[in-house]
Formats: structure tokens, C-alpha cells, sequence
């Protein structure tokens, strides 16, 4: 039986001195929103000076509960808690029962001799973890795990959670009792069988029976086993032929079985029930097709070849498309699985199938992790480490173990973790860690002994990856048309194209005042649109200019914005799938964000906003589409437009049609040609014509480039450009 | 007290069944060898035809040796077996004691209870580990940790020694005896420090003292502490101040100090000693100065940098430059120590400071990494992986593991062993191996939980590095000359040019009616100068007649491909030197071979005759030199010849000199110019000027360079060139 406690927190300077005023504290959450809360602040989101959260980084906040719980005879009492941000101690009438640097590792205390009804618990939590007392950025994070993002990034102000961010409360259990239960499988070589291993450790075991029955997706009982409990730990294995296999998004269903443990008394009653529900799905990271035989690694001196990141998902290669999975949130203590589903239900029909969980920013409570597993949604997860050198100090590397021990050992029982990566950009030249640092060997390690069948990446991007461009319009002039049509990167793990919000969140945000124009020193400023990494990010002002002048109110320029960001994702995405197999993932920056931006290369404004440019990655993410690479953005009358058309496929299925490939443009309607009989094979795409046209000398504006698919109008796709 | 075992040895395809003729055993040492010795066969390095080894793969050996000892009362008996190839199990009177795959792991067992004097101690040895039947070649070995290289190599006929390699002795010991004892230490910051940790492990302690002493270089006593044994294993810590720290060749002296622990009886006397040196060193792997700037990683999308190669002893980055050490035999259990002093010595004396312990032979004994600490020769150690796909089964990991652990166990208290390597082309495409294989992952979790200040590489080439050519002159017309001048790695870890052996060498190899000219299907082929690797190799018999002409008899054809392997080095490792700091290790495809060859890229034709290239190498590996940048080797009159000088300086101290540049050429002497007050810093080098003379209409032959610096003749060097 679980209960909630009834916290209260306040602050102090001074660790050995009480806080002089408590508050009610919600539990998960954060002290900072406990805080706001109490004295009437504004909701932090809406909140135009956020500076005013700067002073609780550095005191001490201490919570405080009483203890309210009856027992049993036999019964024992225990203090459950899922993470504390981030250093505390927790104290029982004031004696410090547990010490612990870490957020991720949690908690498990037996109360049962020390406490009584009445006692006081108390958690207290340290200031922020800080390095270095300057910079005051994200550096001050390089010697904790931490997530470096709070400190400050370019989509996230400067505030620094802290507190109880994930379940906590009391738990009275029989004298036996399951600790821990979980079932671990491997399958034979062409994947008709898996033997499936269940171990479970017990509290006082006493020889009682222990049924295990694990569920096919249909709930068919596939296994059940009667065994005794007579050890601390016990193992059962047990094989099952022919197992449905989980698929990710656009290959299969996302099948899971469930696991059903229940401890018995000796009369045969259920005492305790422990369910896990399982995908069995291999994963691998392979070498793409032509990968053996590349150019560079022909003659001597040879190098090595480049290192894999093709998904392998059992057995059958697949395409990786997704969004990077920032933070949609600055308190992770907040997060529930209800605002968990609105986001990754928008991704899942975006027809993503994977989200890269980016090791600036937290990792997800387990609510996320079962959606992933239910939504079909593979999950790329790093560890905390992000922008920094994080020196491998010893302090450091025992923290870095632990915490990351905690987060596999939780992570690796769901089928959508399917990849784990050490950290965020970590071989650039901003970071300057490199594959000889103790920390990433570490994490090399960790993942080998407690998860050695999911692949590991040091750091994104490895070797033959990239990162960027975030504009449409690279500093060199280059637009994303050409600079990705020129790159041949085997995965696009980061890129982005920016935008304004919707004109409805900018109205949430900045004063009617300073609505329009935007401009730098203003709450547009303030939300990321100026200086937030370069002088014109993330609204990139000069661009929109350039292309279509002068906007005369708001929603002009959130138009013109948004038009070039949903066209610059479409071109990214659907280039990197044109470049399959060399390429075999692509993912854009990024999926949300933690408070609302005025701009910023999210698809979602905080909380759940969608962007224009989510439906226009949702079309560029089809399992099959008809596709065109084009030279570029804008055109002038009397030029020879051209464009190369493409069939693509990431679906497990051929797909074969007549495609007509027509220009919009001044009111007249210009066909560039057909591709009769185009045919893809399963998860292949095809190549077709480079078709060309004149443009008449027509009125400058918008001009639609549509490739059509006969009879298959799911397949069809409009590119929006430009005529000057 | 240990006494070696009087040893016979027979062969059964029934391992039930004994064998039918025993023969004397030398232990260590190996069946093959035990056997041709008893049956009158020729000394198998200098046999026509080694086929007749091949059944000795695929029998069973069996050793036998009558027990004889004498206990005193309390003392205890022991067999202790260094290691055994491959496969085996140990017997008592026919009781299996004790069985084991792998050759790596030493093998203790106390026989005190179970065996009395008569009794018979077998080692049965398996068949050769193979995977597969055919094809018959090294992929036999790509489930098992049994070196490659005698499955066949391009220098190293098919012949797989087996049996017991290394010491083995029967053991008394007191009762009370020390079982084992470490002495690791770490650095403070700035080196000025180091804290030293003994570990020591006991059988049967009885309180009694530990005297642990350690002694300088100058055998000054630093450290003396006494300890009460009174548990299984026990540690003490110390801490010396400004340590003498171990440099390798070139940089410094290779220091060492002698940790010395004596267990005393209670009476006070030395009942047991054990000594340790002990080098105190720092060693990373660092990025080279340049290489945070790289350019292909400036412009997004970004990839990552290169990973860093560059060697950095006790805080100096240094250049490395040596020799791959291949195998020095065929029978790695007949290794002594005198043996591996004379080769080191060479590579030593050649001015190398490292050599690279390839993955395709065997892990050395002690007494190579003794030496190699003695020496200053710094050991790239790689794991027993080469040139195959090693496919990451329950099987072979458990068998990896267990073998990396006990070589990384012993290996790691030498100074010298600063750099570990999973294995050779691992990630090239005759082996198809990648960063996700688990084999690899598993090598990276041994080295850094038992080693984990010593660098890791999963394999060679790693990225930014390179492997090849091997040939003077490339497929493709290109000499190494040009071909290195436009490479741009980070460190070249295999290069080879080849030559024949010298005269005296093929004379006791070939027969004298087969010895020239050389034809393939003679001896020369079987000696690997035909067909070896590819139609020419090792001989390149195409290369000398290009350049020089058909030969008139062996001695000029060896002059001359032997001239071209002496250039060729040359050429390769003073090009390396030239492209410092961004390349900073040049090692060549190799030192010594197992057998005499008729032609190869060693420098040490078996046993230990050096070929004219050993001295060239050592010139081109001088801490400080002047050095000249060749476009090519044959010239024709009329052209315009050029240079570019440089002043190499791989040496702690600067360098600094007048230099002039003459070529001597038909009897004449042109000067191409000076270059005044040359200097270049310690441990960098100088870019001097790009000297030209037209090359004067004289007859055809030898051409040299000279670079000469005044007053510094140890720093001058020479080119021979052609003039055709």
C-alpha cells in the first residue's frame, strides 16, 4: 500500500539552520514552482523576468513531512522515492538516515524499526550543482550528471531546478515481498525463439509459491511457471517458440507481451502482483549496403571504414526519422503521462519513429519510456553529459557509475531503448572530449555489462555523422537545398529550420508593445528570437527580409517564417531519405521545447502547440512518397527550373505508380513530365528524371511544385516556392 | 623452491586412448619441435617443406612426467604452468585436476594433498582450435584466442605450434607464503607526486611481518614500510616525493625502481621475496595541436574530429616511431630472454622508441616486456584479434575475457606497456568488425576496469590513422615518395617496403641451383618472394627491373632491392617526421619475421640478421636531423631537381645549424643551396627552403643527396637516387 505524504519546504542559507518560512510543497515537482506558488508569482512559462529564480540556486531547501502510517503485524514500513534533484540528504527527526549525490538513482529506506507515527521526514536539498563559480553557464555542470541544460541554452532560460522531481511516498509491505522482479531474453539466430529469463528478489522469502504467467499480446497465456521462493533471488527460464516481435512506427506493430509475477501465501492467496510488459525485438547496428567498399579506404595508406548507424531492427535495416526530444519542459518534476502522450502521439503521427533523448536535458520518467513502448516509438537515449568536458576525476566517474548504472538498469527492460550514446557533441571542438575519456569508457562499460545486446555511441555526432545547420540559409548563402544535397553524412542526427511561433503563443508571451516589429532588447529577446546563439537566432530576421521584404504586421512574418521552416524541413528530410542507404537517419532539432519561444527550430511550442512544419515533416515522413529535389528557393522568370524525382520508401512493401510532376506558377499550370511505372522495392527508394522547364515571365510570388502520384493521392506531394 | 619436470610427449587422434611412442619433451617449448628433433628431421626454420607439420594440428599431444619432491613438514606443493597452447586439461594418475581453453592464463594448482612422489602429471593438448574446415587459413581462428599467424600470413608458412609455451615447474612453498603482490600508483596533478599502493595476497597468513622496501634508481631506499600479515590480502599505501619518472629512448633515461617484499617468521627471517620494478610514468592519448581546427569540421553539418593518436609521456607530447614487432618465431615457446635482448637491442640502436605488438601473434613473454622497460621502448600491446570477423558468441567472449584479464593482469605493472589495441584491421574489410562488436566493447570494459589509466583503441587503423603501401612503388605507378607526401594521417602504424634477404641468408635457404635467377615454384616462393600476397610479393621483381635492368647475378639483384627498401624507409619515415604534429607515429611493416624469408618488409631477416635497411631506418629515426622532401627516385638529365629541406627534431632540446644541400651526380658536385641558422625547437621541427638545380647531361647511374650541417656531421644526411 503506497501513501502520499504531506510535504512542506522552505530554504536556508545555512544547512544546519531551519528554513524560517515552509511552503506546501507538490511532490514530484519542483521547490521552485512551490515557491512562485506560494507567494503569488506568475506561472514561470509567462513570467517575463525569470532572473527572479536566480537566488534559489544556491540555498538549501529543506522538505518536511510528517510520518502518518499504520502496520500490521509483520508488516514492514519503506520511504520510496524515485529521484531527487540532485544532491541531498534525507533525515529521519533530524539523524541523517541517506546521503546521495545523484537524481537519477532512487531511493528505498525500511522505516520500519526507526520511525513511528508523528516522526518527522525531512529531505534536504543541496544548491545547484556548480563547478566553477563563473562562467554561469553550462560549464559549471562539466563535474556532475546534472542535465547541463537549465544552466542556460540557447531555448532555455537560465533556471536551474531542484528538488523531489519523481514518485515518492510510504509503502507498507508484507514481511515477504518481492524486491524486484524483471525479465531479460535472448533470441536464437532467425528469431523463432526466445528463452526468457525472469529473476526476482525477495524480502524474507519463506518457501511461499510464486506464479509467473507472461501474456501474448493477445493475452493468450504463453508461460506459467509455479515455483517455490526459498532464496533471496530466484531465476525461471522459459522458452517460447514463434514470438511476436515489437516493430517500430511504419515496419509492424509495436507487439508487447506482459509479464504477470505474483507472490502466494500458503493458502494460495495473491500477496503481491508485479507486471512488466515486453517487446522482444533485436537491435543492431549495421554497416549500410555500400559502406565495405568506400572510396577513401581503396588504396594505401587505408584508414578504417566509417562506424555503423544503421538500425537493424529484427533483422531488416531500416530508416531512422525522428525529432531530437529536447526537454518540453523546465521541471521535469511536473511531467505526467497525459502531457507525455499529446507530445509523442504528435510524433507518432508526424509518422516518426524514433526520438533521439538529447543528454543536455533529463531523462524521461518511466511514463515516457512506456509510451515509446506502446506508441512504437524508438527511443535513442543519452546519458547526462552535453557541450562540456566533463573531466574524469575520480568524484566524477563515481557519480557518472551510479547514476548511470540507475538509468540503464531502469531503461534497458523497454523495447523502444533501443540506443544508447554517452552524450551530446562531446568530439567538438566546444566540448573537446575524446574516445580516450575515462567518462565515455565508462559508460562503454556500464551499457556492456547490464545491456550489452543495445548498440552504444560515444557521443553524437560519431564518426561519419553530422550536426546542423539550424537556418535555412547557411552564413555562406547556402540554403538548405544545396548544402544537404551536397553532404554526405551516413546520419543527420541534428539539423534545424526556424520559425516564430504561432502568432497565438507570441500574444501569450510579449506585450502588445512590442509585438511588432520584433526586435532585440524585448521580451522577443527574451524568448530566444535574438542572441540566443547568433545575433539574429532564432528569428532570423535578415532571411525572411531577403527573400520576401519588409512584413507589414505579425502575421505576415509568422507566415513567411513558418512557410520557410515547413519548406526547409521537407527538403532535409526527404534529401537525407534521398541519400538512403548511405544515410539511414534523420532527425530534426527539434521536437519541443521548454517554455513558450518566440522562435526557435522547435515543431511544438511549450506545452503542445504544433507548428506548421510538424504537418510538413509529417508529409516528408511518409512510409512512401512521391519526392523531388529542387536547386533552391527562389527563382526569377526566364530561368530553367529543374528538379530530380525520386520514389521513396521506407516501408516493409514495394510500392509502384505514374507519377506527373506539375509547376503552379502566376496562374498558369507548367507540366515538367511523368515517370510512368515508377516501382520501389520494400524499404527502398527509386530514382527517376531530372525534369526541366522554363519560367514564364509571370507575376512574382508564390509558386507550388506538385509531384503526383495517379491514384495514389496519400503519395503525392506540393513544395511551396518562390518566384521573385 | 621450483625444479623442472622431467617431460615426454606422444600424439593420439583418441584423446582416450595413449599414445603409442613417447619422446623427449623440452618444456617449454613445443610438440612440433619435440618431435622432428626425436625422428632426425631438419630444424623446421631451415626445412624445404614445413607440409609435413600439417597433421600435427589435428592430433591430440600428450605430456606425461613422473612426479619427484620432497615436503618438509608444512610445506606445500604446487604445479605452476605459465601457459599452455592452446587447448588442454592437466591430469593426476588420469584424474582430469584442472581444464582450460586459452594460452594466456597461467595455471597454479596445489597438488599437496592429491600427489605423491611416482605419481604421473599429464597435460593433455587439444587439436589446433578451428571454427571451420576450410578454408584452410586464418579464419580457422576467428572463435578462439589463438594467434592467426601460424594458420599462414604472406610471411609465416601454415604451421600452428601447440603445446606448453612457457615456464612450468613443480613449486614447494612455506606453509605461510605470499600467493601474490602489485604495486600500482597514481600521479598528483603535476607529477611531483606519486602515491604508491602495495597489494599483496597471502596463503595461510599467520600474522606474520611484511618488510616492504623500495628503492630508487639509485638503489637510495625511498620507501620502508612493515606490516603485520594478518589477513588473505592486504594493501599499504606510501607516497613519494619528486619520483624519477621513466622516459622512453630519446627522451630520457627509462628509470626504475625496485619494490621489494620479504615475509619474515616470527623470528624474523626472510622467508619469501618478491620483486617488482616499477617505471613511473604518465601516458595519454592527446589531440595533435592542430586538430581541434580540423577543416572538414568547420561548416555544418559538422562531424566529429579525429580521434586523438598522439602519445603524451609524463606531460610531452612526443613523436613515436618504431617497428611493428610480428613474430621472431614460429615457436613463441622457445623465446628466451638473450634472443628478444638482441633484437630489441637492434631496434634499440635504430633509434626507435616503440615497437607494436601485432594481433596476429602471440602475447610475448616477460622477459620482451622486461626489456622493453629497461630499453625506453614504449609497447603498443594489441589483443590476440587480427584480420578476421570475430563473431561475439557466449563462447568467445568468455574465452576473450578470460584471456584479455590475465594479459592485461600481467602486462600492465610494465612501464613500457602504455597503449592497449584490440587488434589488427579490424575495422577494414577483410574483417568486417565494427565499434558495436561485442568482442571489441569487451577488450575496451577489461582495459578499463583493470587498466583504466592506459589508453585504449579498438583497433588499428582507428580513425585519422592509416595502414599500407607496402611496396616501393604502388599499383598505380605512385612511389612512396609521392604517395606518403600527399597523405595527410595521423600516424602511419603500418608501412612496408620490401627487399630480398642479404646473399648469406638465401644461400642457406634456397638450393643453389634454384637461387637465380629467381623463379616462382622454387624456393623463392615457398620463402614468400612469389605469390605471397600478391603475383610479386615480396620479391617486386617488376619494381628492380624498372628502375635498374634485368640483374646479372643474386648479389646485384639484392643490392638493388635492397637500396630501394633503404630509400624507401627512409623516405616513409622522414616524410612522417615532416608531417608532425599532425601525424605522430610512424611504425613499419616490421621488424623481424618467424622464419627466413627470401623477401619481406622486415629489417632483421631470422634470426637476427639485420638488413642495410635497419641502418637507414636508424638514420631517418635520429632525434635530430636534416632532412630532405624528394619528389621521386629516377631522374633524367636535364630536368630541374628539387628539394625541400627540413630540420627534424624529435628531441627534448632544440637544434640549430648551418645547412647545405650538394648532389653528387656523374662525378660532379652541385651545390643547391644553404640554409643558415636552422633551428628548430625541442621536440618540433623546422620548414627550410625548396632548393632546384638542373640536373647536368652525364652518364647514367647513382645519384646522392647530401644535407649537411656544419660542424653537426651526426645530424647530415643522404639520399641515393637514380639518374637514368
Amino acid at each position: 500500500m503506497k501513501t502520499q505524504l504531506n510535504w512542506q519546504v522552505g530554504h536556508t542559507a545555512d544547512r544546519t539552520q531551519p528554513p524560517t518560512e515552509f511552503v506546501p510543497a507538490t511532490v514530484p515537482g519542483a521547490v521552485q514552482l512551490d515557491w512562485a506558488r506560494a507567494h503569488g508569482w506568475p506561472q514561470p512559462e509567462y513570467d517575463p523576468d525569470v532572473t527572479k529564480y536566480a537566488w534559489m540556486e544556491d540555498v538549501f531547501w529543506l522538505y518536511r513531512a510528517p510520518l502518518v502510517f499504520d502496520l500490521a503485524a509483520g508488516e514492514r514500513l519503506f520511504f520510496v522515492c524515485k529521484g531527487v534533484d540532485y544532491q541531498f540528504e534525507i533525515r529521519l527527526n533530524g539523524e541523517i538516515l541517506h546521503e546521495q549525490e545523484g537524481m537519477f538513482t532512487p531511493v528505498e529506506l525500511d522505516l520500519t524499526e526507526s520511525a513511528k507515527t508523528g516522526d518527522v521526514l525531512e529531505v534536504l536539498v543541496f544548491p545547484a550543482p556548480k563547478s566553477c563559480a563563473t562562467p554561469v553557464d553550462r560549464n559549471q555542470a562539466n563535474q556532475s550528471c546534472k542535465p547541463t541544460v537549465s544552466y542556460e541554452w540557447d531555448f532555455h532560460p537560465r533556471l536551474i531546478p531542484l528538488g523531489i522531481w519523481d514518485e515518492t511516498v510510504l509503502e507498507t509491505r508484507p514481511a515477504a515481498h518481492i524486491r524486484f522482479a524483471e525479465v531479460m531474453y535472448e533470441f536464437n539466430a532467425d528469431l523463432s525463439q526466445v528463452t526468457v529469463h525472469l529473476t526476482a528478489g525477495f524480502a524474507n522469502p519463506m518457501g511461499q509459491p510464486l506464479r509467473w504467467r507472461l501474456l501474448a499480446p493477445s493475452q493468450a497465456e504463453v508461460i506459467r511457471e509455479v515455483e517455490t521462493v526459498d532464496a533471496d533471488v530466484i531465476s525461471v527460464n522459459a522458452t517460447l517458440a514463434a514470438p511476436v516481435l515489437w516493430w517500430p512506427n511504419g515496419q509492424g506493430e509495436p507487439a508487447r507481451y506482459t509479464s504477470i509475477i505474483e507472490l502466494l501465501d500458503h493458502a494460495g492467496h495473491v500477496v503481491q502482483t508485479q507486471t512488466q510488459m515486453i517487446g522482444f525485438r533485436q537491435v543492431k547496428l549495421v554497416m549500410h549496403p555500400t559502406q565495405w567498399q568506400e572510396k577513401e579506404v581503396v588504396q594505401f595508406p587505408k584508414g578504417r571504414h566509417t562506424s555503423p548507424i544503421t538500425l537493424q531492427i529484427n533483422g531488416r535495416a531500416i530508416f531512422a526519422k525522428g525529432s531530437n526530444w529536447v526537454t518540453p519542459t523546465m521541471f521535469p518534476g511536473t511531467l505526467t503521462k497525459a502531457f507525455y502522450r499529446e507530445q509523442l502521439q504528435l510524433a507518432k503521427d508526424a509518422n516518426m519513429n524514433i526520438v533521439r533523448c538529447w543528454g543536455g536535458a533529463n531523462v524521461q520518467k518511466e511514463a515516457f519510456f512506456e509510451l515509446c513502448d506502446e506508441l512504437g516509438l524508438m527511443v535513442w537515449q543519452e546519458f547526462p553529459l552535453a557541450c562540456n568536458r566533463y573531466e574524469g576525476t575520480p568524484e566524477y566517474l563515481q557519480v557518472l557509475d551510479q547514476e548511470s548504472k540507475s538509468i540503464i538498469r531502469r531503461l534497458r527492460q523497454h523495447p523502444s531503448v533501443l540506443l544508447w550514446c554517452g552524450g551530446n557533441e562531446l568530439f567538438n571542438n566546444w566540448s573537446k572530449m575524446t574516445d580516450q575519456d575515462l567518462a565515455l569508457r565508462l559508460l562503454n562499460r556500464n551499457c556492456y555489462d547490464l545491456d550489452p545486446n543495445t548498440p552504444f555511441l560515444m557521443t553524437s555526432p560519431s564518426m561519419g555523422m553530422a550536426h546542423g545547420g539550424y537556418f535555412f540559409r547557411r552564413a555562406d548563402g547556402a540554403e538548405v537545398y544545396q548544402y544537404f544535397a551536397q553532404s554526405h553524412a551516413t546520419a543527420y542526427t541534428e539539423f534545424g529550420v526556424t520559425a516564430p511561433a504561432n502568432v497565438e503563443v507570441l500574444k501569450k508571451i510579449i506585450p502588445e508593445a512590442e509585438l511588432f516589429p520584433p526586435k532585440p532588447g524585448t521580451q522577443w529577446q527574451v524568448r530566444h528570437a535574438f542572441k540566443a546563439w547568433e545575433p539574429h537566432s532564432w528569428l532570423d530576421l535578415p532571411t525572411i527580409r531577403d527573400y520576401f521584404g519588409e512584413a507589414h504586421d505579425l502575421e505576415q512574418l509568422v507566415e513567411w517564417g513558418q512557410w520557410l521552416q515547413s519548406e526547409g524541413y521537407k527538403a532535409i528530410f526527404e534529401e537525407a531519405r534521398r541519400q538512403k542507404p548511405v544515410c539511414s537517419m534523420a532527425l530534426n532539432w527539434c521536437l519541443n521545447e521548454p517554455w513558450p519561444t518566440a522562435a526557435n527550430n522547435s515543431l511544438i511550442s511549450w506545452p503542445t502547440v504544433p507548428k506548421p512544419a510538424l504537418q510538413a515533416v509529417a508529409q516528408a515522413c511518409r512510409p512512401a512518397l512521391a519526392s523531388a529535389r529542387i536547386p533552391k528557393f527562389s527563382w526569377r522568370a526566364d530561368e530553367t527550373f529543374s528538379c530530380d524525382v525520386f520514389l521513396l520508401n521506407d516501408a516493409p512493401m514495394p510500392v509502384e505508380g505514374d507519377i506527373e510532376v506539375l509547376l503552379y506558377v502566376g496562374g498558369a499550370v507548367l507540366a515538367l513530365g511523368e515517370w510512368d511505372n515508377a516501382r520501389a522495392e520494400a524499404n527502398q527508394n527509386a530514382v527517376g528524371p531530372t525534369l526541366r522547364v522554363v519560367l514564364p515571365d509571370v507575376e512574382p510570388g508564390e509558386m507550388r511544385l506538385a509531384v503526383r502520384v495517379e491514384n495514389k493521392p496519400e503519395w503525392d506531394s506540393e513544395y511551396r516556392l518562390l518566384l521573385k
